[in-house]
């Protein structure tokens, strides 16, 4: 998972890498940090020229006491992934509980009923994913139950139990839960305690204000990644989406500015894809809660077809959400969940949603077909002519 | 393969179909059509308000002597396949030779090595996949040599061996090889006999000349499918592509117009997927030749990435290839060959050409990422940001 090893970033980039040293100040009148090395005493200054904020996001916590217990993890880090096989192979933990149903859950429940762990997951919300609408939200809760995990749903986490500050059991609204390990994972925040305590300014999303070309409020201070904001080309509102494709587009902008190229980011159009099991799930654009706070008008529909010819062996359901707004008809946000094949069409919508792209537009698409790869209408030019007849 | 019978066809369409029935001739003038029934000695006249062509492709053939000995097969229709596989039952054919290496040649050859048989494929061109460019056909040429087809390349059928009406032997150039079944898969040609007779106007690629309506040149006649041509969006003129994405909309827009209702083919870009055993390969907008053809400079570049996360377990190799016009930098088409994952991407090159896109543009776009389905950088965007550093 390591691209570029701090060794090779000082031989072959000229850059100085130092790990284990925390900026605890930014001191933006006189162009310096304050440097903290771990285990030192020390406490230096550096001064900068021009200054990129990279600090990234840090799990969300529950307003619930114990969490620092023995036995409860977050996964933010390469680190703390390590520390979960550590645990698992020393403690030889038999029933995790996952508290929450995104991304990070449920990749890790899926790992560790790999790894022949009873695997119960709780999700404060009617259904996981609540990157999707609810209705296609429960097909990936569906996925999780096939796959053997329990699931409870409508169950935030109340407290933990712990004994000789080790977890016991985990307890919701409804039930207690026996647990000797458990993962937090209720999605991440942007991490800007630092750039808020300089007075570097953020925006509506919580996180660090950035024009187009990440330069943040402060002079000569840039940001990117996931404590920075960008733009959403579809609500024309700032964001804060936490993903390497992003982070990695917003470094490179900040990267060329500060050296005195110029470059611009965008903006996204906020697509996600994950895969629990053999379901493949996928959205861009907004959801219908994202669509309300824009006040737009819209139409949608759900559609399920198969991701390849119906009579080829490899074919399996899939299920596409298309949103539009009413009378122009323009492409909002679409969401999918299928078998082998059903995400990556979703860059088909987020290509769309870039351009603006009407329902009719789509439908006319010469999108490719041939048995392996399809059916005869591709299943998402389908979903958008069957929301179409919604327009009128 | 038969999505409607003819009974439903007129249980719950109204519509009646005569299987068995040639038209021989179509009268413009009076508005009729003459009426051959399979086997009998009737030759009537059908009157019409509005006529439909559709008549399809028939596969093109080589000027050679004896391509109608037994043994020798063209794949047409469901009743071809049939034969074949009744052949091969009947027979137990060892040595097959394709004579061709365009789609049908590459789905034969996989599925006659499947049947066990010595496969050997003969092609006139430097390659196979004659819709890629060279280097690109290079891909799939190999992928048929590792699959244990014997390739021989730049070897055009020059003449067919016969024992009593039967196929012995096929001859190129440059060797003799063996053959008690032969494929003739030389790509096919719009059936046009009918309308040319009638009088009814050919457009430039060969195919009957269509408006955006789907009406031909004559009163009250329509035509779409394979017989007819489409405009392409990227080329701006009219070409002729037998895909059944294409004759499917023929069908709709020319159905609803003929029926009284208001519609138009938008057009394609001349998108194409196929598969040949487990190499994907796919095409939009225009190869080199074809840019040649519109006398448009262009700069391009391919690049060699993975279908997946590199770390991936299903990660296998993709090679891209983008072609886009010089100073504009609008994308002008792309080609694909690689492994699963690989081919559907083309849909995101063929939306960007529906809107004119730039490499610029798609190198931007918010396209999906996930270990399990891409590389950080998708395979498509990093394509058009690498073809893009030629523009400058």
């Amino acid at each position: 998972m390591i691209s570029v090893k701090p060794d090779a970033f000082k031989e072959k980039r000229d850059i100085y890498v130092n790990l284990g040293h925390e900026v605890t100040e930014i001191d933006l009148k006189q162009g310096r940090v304050r440097v903290q090395q771990e285990g030192g005493r020390q406490n230096n200054w550096e001064t900068f020229d021009r200054l990129m904020l990279s600090t990234g996001a840090m799990p969300a916590e529950a307003p619930v006491e114990g969490l620092t217990a023995e036995g409860i993890f977050r996964i933010n880090t390469l680190q703390d992934g390590l520390d979960v096989m550590d645990f698992i192979a020393r403690e030889q933990p038999q029933n995790a509980v996952i508290i929450g149903g995104g991304n990070i859950g449920l990749e890790m429940a899926e790992n560790l009923l790999l790894r022949k762990m009873k695997v119960t997951l709780i999700e404060k919300e009617a259904e996981v994913m609540d990157i999707l609408d609810p209705e296609m939200g429960a097909l990936v809760s569906q996925a999780l139950l096939d796959m053997g995990v329990r699931l409870y749903r409508k169950e935030p986490l109340q407290s933990v139990d712990l004994k000789k500050n080790r977890v016991r059991a985990i307890v919701t609204n409804n039930r207690i839960i026996p647990a000797d390990l458990v993962i937090l994972a209720l999605g991440v925040k942007p991490n800007i305690h630092l750039a808020e305590t300089a007075g570097i300014e953020l925006g509506p999303s919580g996180a660090v204000r950035v024009d187009d070309t990440m330069r943040t409020t402060a002079e000569n201070v840039w940001a990117g990644g996931d404590c920075a904001e960008s733009f959403h080309l579809v609500s024309r509102r700032p964001t804060n989406i936490a993903l390497g494709t992003v982070a990695n587009k917003h470094g490179r902008v900040a990267g060329s500015n500060i050296g005195g190229k110029y470059a611009v980011f965008p903006g996204l159009v906020g697509t996600v894809v994950t895969k629990v099991g053999s379901t493949e799930v996928a959205r861009t654009g907004l959801q219908e809660k994202e669509i309300h706070q824009t006040g737009k008008q819209y139409v949608t529909a759900v559609i399920n077809s198969m991701t390849r010819a119906e009579y080829y062996p490899e074919s399996g359901p899939i299920a596409v959400k298309i949103l539009a707004e009413k009378d122009s008809g323009r492409l909002l946000g679409g969401q999918i969940v299928g078998k082998a094949g059903a995400a990556k069409r979703i860059d088909v919508l987020a290509t769309a949603l870039h351009v603006g792209l009407t329902l009719e537009e789509i439908a006319d698409l010469d999108l490719s077909y041939a048995p392996p790869y399809s059916p005869l209408w591709d299943p998402v030019a389908l979903a958008a002519r069957v929301t179409r007849k919604k327009l009128s």
